[in-house]
């Protein structure tokens, strides 16, 4: 199945300023639905690349050969008396969706995690409509422990709520 | 009562350059208990100011005569579909607490939030044990929810949930 052997070929690491143009071809991509995300489908490159990167933040990316993929940005969630909790931010380039190359980065992501000291993760806002994620999400052991009623305006379906999902690690 | 008296000589306005150091003093007195914002208790005046008057903010002071007795800053929670969201955080003096500061202030910022077009507001970090918060957004109309299980650790009561609250303007 070309599905296990793409996700066998993966590797992750670190991302470094070389890998700026590939992430940014997939941040652009991912926000441009404008369906997924609380971000402003025409961000510009330089602040997107400082949302991804900004100060304290983790940020990986997934490659097959020197094709890459995906990235993920890990971060503390809250600071001080809440800097125990993490908070992460996948994308996957559009074309590779549903090759599991979203879970492989949250695995590692996951062990990153509790590798950093971290003893739980957040994720603050979740759409309700994002279905894949939220099953997937949830068969990470992530339960979804707020709802935001209407808080996320879905350019097609209107106002939908948005979840809180939270895991311990 | 003073307490009336005291309520009705308070006047809010926007806040400004001049007000910075009144804000800062506040600002350190109600964080460096660390009970009940996840901001460092040491955090320096420069990155303090520069939170509380982040872009895009709408920051006020509360006063009575030319004495500054409390702060807030409201704003857009998150951008794009969820713009039409508004967050604000609050801080009074540890000394004027209990005269009805906080109270006259959310409801400022809850006629300004109006104002600014927003349709709904969200606190995403309410410690659980600060219970004069928790009473008063509920009186105000919030809801609880979610609960961030122990997503914050107390500096004496170790770790505590969290709660986000919310209501539609």
């Amino acid at each position: 199945m070309s599905y296990n052997l793409n996700v066998q070929q993966l590797s992750i690491r670190p991302a470094t300023e070389r890998d700026h143009d590939a992430i940014w071809k997939i941040f652009q991509a991912v926000v441009s639905t404008g369906d997924t995300y609380a971000i402003d489908p025409d961000i510009s490159r330089e602040d997107a690349l400082a949302y991804w990167f900004a100060p304290k933040s983790h940020t990986y990316i997934a490659e097959a050969g020197r094709k890459i993929l995906g990235t993920y940005a890990l971060r503390t969630n809250r600071a001080s008396g809440g800097s125990h909790v993490s908070n992460a931010g996948f994308m996957v380039a559009p074309a590779e969706h549903g090759r599991g190359i979203g879970r492989t980065m949250a695995e590692h992501c996951l062990n990153e995690a509790r590798r950093l000291g971290f003893t739980a993760m957040q994720f603050n806002f979740v759409i309700s409509t994002n279905e894949h994620a939220i099953r997937l999400w949830k068969n990470l052991g992530f339960a979804i422990v707020g709802t935001l009623p209407g808080a996320f305006r879905h350019p097609t379906k209107g106002f939908v709520d948005v979840y809180v999902m939270f895991r311990q690690l």
